[in-house]
């Protein structure tokens, strides 16, 4: 059975708290499209994706908090933070991500709406 | 000055729970597209949408609460809980929708993300 919807959600976040950033991209079909946040250019297929996680990589810690997810047929709608720290700076951003998955369980477009008033350095 | 897609949103969730109707249409562009829930037919235009709303005037007391509004561009997406009492029947429906704005100001395209499991009757 594919996955569900609520549970990759759950997985992706997991991930982008842990990493690898390989399992991370396992997660999208291999033509997906991410925009993140909306307003930046679309990127699409696992090698342009794999550039948005890669700042994660240089995190000396990261952790999720997942708030909600409501699930739509094929998609899918969580409201999270994310928190990175970097040396002793602490990055804070709050989003609310769309996923649209296929019937194989795999995400085939992203969308992330947060703005500048979303993302904390302190 | 258009109004700004959060205070759009502000505006929505509080009119969702005082009315009247027609102020909950007045945000929405006449030729404007709502998918609620998503996998349901699209609604288009006031008249459609307006239909939408009308189970709402029928409840005794109804309330709303806004847990999270990410705004990105011209989108925005709100995490909130409407809470709705007919009679001794309170349905509670946690959802996140999603709403894309024109240059006025006014809602284009929402699409709500919940499903069974967010509505509650009791």
């Amino acid at each position: 059975m594919a996955a569900q919807p609520r549970d990759v959600v759950e997985q992706y976040l997991k991930l982008v708290a842990t990493g690898p950033t390989d399992d991370i991209i396992a997660l999208y079909a291999p033509e997906a499209t991410v925009e993140d946040p909306i307003g930046t250019p679309t990127r699409v297929g696992h090698d342009a994706i794999r550039e948005l996680y890669a700042a994660l990589d240089s995190a000396d810690q990261r952790s999720t908090e997942l708030h909600a997810v409501r699930v739509a047929g094929n998609c899918a709608a969580a409201s999270f933070t994310l928190t990175a720290v970097y040396g002793d700076k602490r990055m804070t951003l709050s989003a609310i991500d769309t996923m649209e998955f296929d019937d194989a369980g795999k995400i085939v477009a992203m969308r992330a709406y947060w703005g500048p008033d979303d993302m904390v350095m302190e």
